[in-house]
Parts: structure tokens; C-alpha cells; sequence
């Protein structure tokens, strides 16, 4: 398909997420006429090579629109929220990576597999949001299930990667291994405990409710995505010493009753994901092996035991949550957007 | 309390669990007469330490147990088989934390905060079965609860250490963490899968309906333990690059509704259980910091919001699974059982 090629901005391009556009930019040939690199004062004026050019990073401010069609923002929510309306009026649409409009009922919230359709309906000001990572992860496989089954529930708990928390915690769990290994004592500062050695049952902030921020998402986003405001869910988010690649055990309950078979054939159809499922000889995605991988991979589907009547499934995804979860989904909402005029 | 002494043997006594016999035979003052420290032909004559005396490990024989009276046996499903009936003939009450007699109607399964009168149902064969590790930790929170709002269905998810592999695993995290830190390749011989930087969702054996056995043992021993025949419960069982100390995310469902602070006040009552939650204060249980600790902590208690009328809850434990998953319960039940002459 011949592609018009856009003017592309990346906001937040030296972060672990403004690394992943740029590789992913050049392995999907991203058709980008013009590229600007923004960030914080502190970043700007680095130099980072693409497609063997060199480019040096400019401060981000709100003149540094001009000319953008495609305006990638990966800098953290309040940064969005101040520099999302100078992007749109210079006519940019905005695909935004942090959670600063996603529960605005006119910002469309899009994983292209599932919701295409609402990329389109960016509206006045010109925003389409890139959901939650784990969210991303766990709603990949669920989907194609609630679709044939129709999802009534959703438990969720997460094994999440330390780059989920950006470049510098994960430079921590990296340096406490080596301190580890060097039988030096560990420094903790990123994160709110050790992680080398450990995991910690607490991302995002406490609400009212008792859950995280980053556990309620997956309920917020999860109805907003699938078009399904009677869904129930519920997620404990847990950070494990992994450097890269979200996992989720999920136990999921159906309006219809469901076999593993019938499962697996629908997710082995269910664009981007793979399935890997043989675990008598031990294959099933674990992290290591998602990471840099655009699929998510779902293993260990089994009907769930505890639910009557068959309508419960177990199943356990990993994907790759600076691509899928964040970079590689930000940018297939902008091919989608260039699909049309 | 006065106690009589008894005449001890510990079978596979060189082990990850051996060794938390000894520690803790030691800080309990358990009243040991004569200790016999038993092993595979590959260990006996391994010299060990108890309370300033060096014993001699001796090789498991059928004649070793002559005046012993009280058999702790962790060398395995098949020993215990083996040796179990020898132990019992020469009068000893075996004590085993294998899984092989555990799901035999006639002996008995026991958790002493739960149900310690299960203990003096030892019978001929003369066996208290130890339940596994990753149960323990999570039922230690979940039968206070039960007790008060009936339990009718259980979804947990593990985050197990991988000492809960033995001892030559967690020598391989290790070595995988030092070969990471120096730049080596790593090897993989003892685990699946490399398990330094990632997490494996598999964890013993698979079982025709696609749960291994670990994930089934919640249920079989959940309902065993709790003489709760009824209870629905299902398991994800996933290894961590963790240490020492396993950490369960408990979805529970329950007959009667139930408040996060009807559950903290039930929990703060319960032996063996300790309530660590303030989150915005980062409290909450880690496996760094249960690790030698006898009670299994509990944290991130919260109403589910995805059970209808108030019937569930969520939460986090975390028990160090080599004493109170393994030698500290089994020490309780001799305990419990030297009450009562």
C-alpha cells in the first residue's frame, strides 16, 4: 500500500518508550518526511542517529509544532496536557502514550486490533490516546475470547518488567544485580523498595478505593476499549525484576461455556497475537523471550476449574511493554490514521 | 509449658529445608533428646552444626529410626514412601512435608492455626502430612476469613522463589546473576528456562486438564485443610527470580459481604498472620522482608470491586516457604503433638 509520508514529531524522545519509536519507526519503515526530536531542556541538544542520519534533540516547546502531522508524546501526563493543544492547533494529531486524557469520554482510546474505528474520532483536538501497557498486554488475547464467549469477568494479576517505570529504575535493578554480585551494598531510590531479589505489590498510586491507579486502568480501559461498561474487572499489579516484557495471569469468566480447544483455535486466528501453548514441553511466552517481539503470546489456556458450568478460562500472556504496550501500538494508530485521506 | 523430650530424626537433612530444621529446632527450644541427622549415601558422613555440637550425617537405611519418635522426612515423595513405613514400625509419628501421602483420606493434612485437631489422627501408619509451600502461605490469611464470611471460591496467582526449587536452584539464580554481572553466557540445568531476569509459569508437572500439580494442590489441600469440600478454588503457579519467601495475589468470593476493615480486624486477630498495610506509606508485605520470619504478612486488603454486593476481596501474602511453607509447620505439628501424651 503506497503511503503518503507525514511530517512526525516524538515528544519525550530520549526516554526508554522515545528509543522503541525509532526502532520501531525504521523496522515498519514509518513513512516520515520530516523528523523532530523534542524533549525537556535537560535532553536537549543530544544527538541520536535514524536511518543513519543524525539528528539533534530540540527543546520541547509550543512553537514546535509547525508542520507536524504526527505528534508521538511519551513525556509523562502533565507534559501532554500542556503542549497537546499548541500541537493540535498547528495541526498535528496527537497520539498520546501517557494516561492524561484517556478517561475523557470524547478522546478515543485505541489498540487497532480491537477498536480501529475509534482512531478516527479524534475530534476538535485532535487526540487519539495509547492505552495502559499491562492493559494492552492482558486485552490482546482477551478479546478475540469476549467476543466468541462474551467476557462477564476479568481477574488480573501482573508480573511487570522494571522498564515499565522508565529508563532510570531500570538502571537501578540493573545496578543492584551488579552491586549484588559484587557483594557491595545496594542503593534503592527509583523504585520505592529493592527490586533486584524481590517484588513489589505497589505501581502507580493509592486511591480511594484501595487500588493502584495502574490496577483501576484495566477496568477503565478495559470497558472503554471493548465497548463493554458491564464488564467487571479487577487487577493486583505487582513489579518482578525483570528488565523487559510485561506477564499477566488472567481468569476470565464467559456468558457462554468454553473449551481450552475452542480458545486456542480463536487466538491462534487473533491478529497480533501467538499462541504458545505446549507446556508439557515447556513452551509458553515468558519474557525474555517476548521482548523486542511484536506479539503478545498467550500459553497455559486451560478452562478454569472454579467457574460452573465451563464458562471460566485461565490463561497467562506476556508482551513486549515498551513495543506492543506502548511504542508499537502508538504507532499502528498512526498507520491506521493514514489509511485514510 | 514442660515438655517431655523426644528422640528426633531429619530426613534429608543436608537440604534447603534440612538446614530450616535445624534453625529452627534451635530458636523454638525444641525438646530433642537424641538428634539423627539422615541423608542419601551422597551426603552421609557431611559433618553438621546443632546448638555447638558437630553431628554426622548417616545414610537412610530401614534400621535408622530404632527409639526415634518423631520423623520429619524432606528428601523427596519417593523416600518418604520408601522410609515412611520402617520409621513408623519402630514407633517414631513420621511427620512429612513430601506430597506423598498427602491426599490419602487417611492421613491427615494439617496447618496447626487451622486444624490442629487433624494432628491426632495420625493412626496406624503413624503420618501427619506438611502441606505444600505455596498453600500454606495462602491459606494462613484466607481461613480467618472463611471462618467469618464463608468462602465460596479462591483465584490466586504465585510469585514463587525459587528456593522453592531446592537448593541447587537458587545456586543457579545466583550463578545466573554473577554471569550476568560479568558479562558470561549463563547456564540453564536445574530450572526450565533461565530464571535470572524472568519469570516462568510453569512449575511442576502437568495435569490432564492443563493445571500442573502445584496449581492443583490449592485445591486439593485448600479443601482438605479447611474440611471444606464445596470450595472452589483455582491457581497460577509462577517461579520469580526471588531468593527465599514465595508471595501469593488472592482473589477470594465469599457467602456474606465483607468490608477491607472487617477483614484487617480479623487478620490482625489471626496467629501466624501479620496485617502490613499502608500502601501510601509503602507498607505492605515483600518476600525480602518476610524471609526468616515466621508469620505470612499481609497487605493490599481491599473490597473486589468486580464481585458483586460486596462478597469479595483482594489481597497480597507473603510467607517465607521454607519455614512456615515447610520446616516451622512441620515443628508445629510435633509441637502440637507433644501436648498431648
Amino acid at each position: 500500500m503506497a503511503r503518503k509520508s507525514v511530517n512526525v514529531a516524538v515528544v519525550g524522545a530520549t526516554g526508554a518508550v522515545g528509543d522503541e519509536f525509532l526502532r520501531l519507526f525504521e523496522l515498519r519503515k514509518y513513512p516520515i518526511a520530516d523528523l523532530k526530536l523534542l524533549a525537556s531542556e535537560r535532553s536537549a541538544g543530544k544527538k541520536v542517529k535514524y536511518l543513519g542520519k543524525e539528528y539533534t534533540v530540540e527543546k520541547l516547546t509550543a512553537d514546535s509544532f509547525k508542520g507536524v502531522e504526527h505528534a508521538f508524546f511519551s513525556a509523562g501526563g502533565s507534559i501532554s496536557k500542556e503542549f497537546a493543544p499548541a500541537a493540535a492547533k498547528a495541526g498535528a494529531i496527537i497520539i498520546d502514550n501517557t494516561s492524561a486524557f484517556r478517561y475523557e469520554k470524547e478522546i478515543p482510546l485505541v489498540v487497532p486490533e480491537i477498536n480501529p474505528e475509534d482512531a478516527f474520532k479524534f475530534g476538535a483536538r485532535r487526540i487519539v490516546a495509547n492505552p495502559n501497557c499491562t492493559t494492552i498486554v492482558a486485552l490482546m488475547p482477551t478479546f478475540p475470547l469476549h467476543k466468541a464467549f462474551g467476557l462477564k469477568r476479568a481477574v488480573m494479576s501482573s508480573y511487570q518488567a522494571i522498564s515499565g517505570a522508565g529508563a532510570q529504575a531500570m538502571a537501578e535493578l540493573e545496578q543492584q544485580t551488579r552491586d549484588w554480585a559484587a557483594g557491595r551494598p545496594m542503593t534503592i531510590k527509583v523504585a520505592p523498595k529493592q527490586i533486584a531479589f524481590n517484588v513489589i505489590p505497589r505501581i502507580d498510586v493509592i486511591q480511594d478505593n484501595g487500588y493502584t491507579k495502574e490496577e483501576m486502568k484495566f477496568l477503565w480501559e478495559g470497558q472503554k476499549i471493548m465497548h463493554h461498561d458491564s464488564l467487571r474487572a479487577t487487577a493486583t499489579c505487582v513489579r518482578v525484576p525483570v528488565l523487559r516484557s510485561h506477564s499477566v495471569s488472567l481468569n476470565l469468566e464467559f456468558e457462554k461455556p468454553v473449551t481450552a480447544e475452542q480458545a486456542r483455535e480463536i487466538l491462534r486466528k487473533a491478529p497480533g497475537v501467538i499462541v504458545q501453548d505446549d507446556p508439557r514441553n515447556e513452551i509458553y511466552p515468558i519474557p525474555l523471550e517476548r521482548t523486542m517481539k511484536d506479539d503478545v503470546g498467550v500459553g497455559r489456556i486451560r478452562q478454569d476449574i472454579s467457574v460452573p458450568d465451563n464458562k471460566g478460562l485461565c490463561l497467562w500472556a506476556v508482551g513486549d511493554q515498551l513495543a506492543k504496550g506502548a511504542a508499537l501500538n502508538a504507532i499502528q494508530i498512526g498507520e491506521l490514521l493514514l489509511t485514510k485521506p
